[in-house]
């Protein structure tokens, strides 16, 4: 039985081509303007680094302004000696670069149904950048870490209040200590090898590869080490989701998942005509094994070629040839498998808050 | 005996703070505008990636207005079966991203002594970026190649006379076969994510990773399979060297180097003021083993910190910490070992033309 099945009503539009549709002609889809919300546009979805200006943000409140005169982060808290680091000290230290992708974890929120409440994310919130930056791991070293110590706060500068009405907090998360410790986690300064712009969290970062999103705080100037797991609206609010027993719980690495970048939704293809049937496939857990790829709606699956682009935290390119050989409509549909053996889920567990979707999802094909 | 000797006559400036002179608040160094010629700026050359805007330019004639619908790459000459690929049928195609540093042939040629003709060049014809393509490998597979075949021409359509009076010729490097049927030898379309610009080669360029700059031909057109070696001005008048011996050779692979990107030369550092030097490494041979840095000209080094950077084809970032405990004269020099040995040597073995200029350069410092 067909996992998925497009409808057939409804006309398609001549498949755009990839040629015309390079990512260097399109500017970020804007969702909110206060703060400032805006996913990726599908044709720079087709690269594997996301130019800066394409690449997807998710704000929480308004841009903060900062000064690196002024700009300082202290780590105290659970510790022997707090910190106190300023931006100079900070680049001048030994710097680690690193690809890697980030992914809201509200992205495709707009496919569930119900419709839920938040940022109405097509497949967009999600990008791949070069980040510069030092390890947070030899500064938690240095101040001591509490042997009680168990999370590690970070806390922006950006504040507002999150519901209307509601009191004004700051953005809030908390990491797992070996999270923090983790030699990747990044102090970044540097995006695709120019500054941090202002809406990526300038003048400084942090960057937790294999998390969603919301993990790797922007515009962080402190840092607390705590010997009990933090509670906070964007900890224990948002960015939380009931698992199959019912269970809340924290969300935290990216879920295994895949699209398809190329051909687009309900487009048409002329019979006959070799193309590539294409997109990006990742897993917070770890590297891609594989990605399947059905024409049949998931009646029958082939093994994606694995396209060598895969470096770092990156999201991993794939791609099928295929001629169409006969007139009809045709389900593309897509399952990534990591190297843990996690398999991409037919459907989404739907949830309230609309996190964590990672289901199979069909693109539908007219060959003409 | 130190190796290199700074002059302590003249004053120095203070230390340009890194921080004040990021990548994106600069621009391009321009040498020449018939043909575009431009180099990288200093603090551009501080960050892994070099972003498009920044990425030094080399062109030799006008740089082409090309259309992809009328754009088309011939491969022939010594094959069974010619072939002809259209822009469509390349960018759809199994696409592979890789990162690759170039350096010009004649990066720093503004430091030999005595002076020679040619762009004059300081430090920054040299970068790295995000290279997606196909490779060429297949291609030439296709077309079948014949077993006298022995190297492979590539012609932009770039044209005009390199000489002031001469005649008109186009763009054309060749290859050896075995580094054109390199599977990392690509046909690149794309550029840090974002399609290629016109300076940089639009619509299709080559790009050799390890090797000069001069190889990656832009504009690219035409293939030519070869059953004896190419004879032509950039090949046989240009970028040719002679060795130690007084043998004249095409240049290839880029030689083993490195240079300091901070502090400046000629800048004052405050006592007691820990600092990063940092700078990069690089080789055509394979990658870098060691970086040795002096602060007194050569008279003793320390092994270099190797930055966590190097991905691909790419340069190393590395750096010491020094803390400037005395006033007085620094000289500070780094040298280069890449895997297969090879130092970078004291001094550039001068030659008219200005190629492989990887000597040892001295950075100034005063510290007050």
């Amino acid at each position: 039985m067909a996992l998925c099945i497009c409808s057939k009503a409804g006309s398609t539009t001549v498949a755009t081509d990839p040629i015309r549709t390079r990512p260097d002609n399109f500017e970020l889809r804007s969702i909110d303007l206060e703060p400032v919300v805006a996913e990726t546009p599908l044709p720079a979805l087709r690269a594997w680094l996301t130019p800066t200006p394409l690449f997807y943000i998710r704000n929480h409140f308004d841009v903060p302004e900062l000064d690196v005169d002024d700009w300082s982060l202290t780590i105290e808290g659970a510790v022997d000696t707090p910190v106190k680091l300023d931006y100079s000290t900070l680049v001048r230290l030994p710097k680690k670069t690193l690809s890697a992708m980030l992914e809201c974890a509200g992205n495709n929120r707009s496919d569930l149904s119900p419709k839920v409440p938040g940022n109405p994310f097509q497949d967009g919130a999600v990008s791949n950048a070069i980040w510069g930056g030092a390890p947070l791991k030899p500064f938690l070293q240095q101040a001591g870490l509490s042997p009680k110590a168990v999370e590690v706060l970070f806390e922006g500068v950006d504040e507002g209040s999150p519901v209307p009405g509601g009191k004004t907090v700051k953005y809030q998360r908390s990491l797992p200590l070996q999270v923090a410790l983790h030699p990747d986690t990044l102090l970044v300064y540097e995006m695709n090898g120019e500054t941090l712009s202002p809406d990526h969290g300038f003048p400084v970062r942090l960057i937790v590869p294999r998390w969603y999103g919301m993990a790797s705080v922007k515009w962080l100037t402190s840092i607390r080490v705590l010997e009990a797991p933090f509670v906070g609206f964007f900890q224990t609010d948002r960015y939380v989701i009931e698992d199959d027993a019912g269970i809340e719980q924290q969300l935290a690495q990216m879920q295994v998942k895949s699209f398809v970048s190329w051909p687009e939704h309900e487009t048409s293809l002329p019979i006959g005509q070799p193309i590539a049937v294409s997109g990006m496939a990742w897993s917070g857990t770890g590297p891609i094994r594989r990605v399947d790829v059905s024409i049949d709606g998931g009646d029958t699956w082939q093994d994606a070629h694995m396209d060598e682009s895969s470096l770092g935290y990156s999201w991993q390119e794939w791609h099928i040839d295929w001629t169409p050989a006969e007139a009809g409509h045709y389900t593309v549909v897509v399952r990534a498998v990591d190297e843990a053996g996690n398999l991409q889920p037919a459907e989404t567990r739907w949830n309230p808050l609309g996190y964590s979707i990672n289901g199979i999802r069909a693109v539908c094909i007219d060959v003409v």
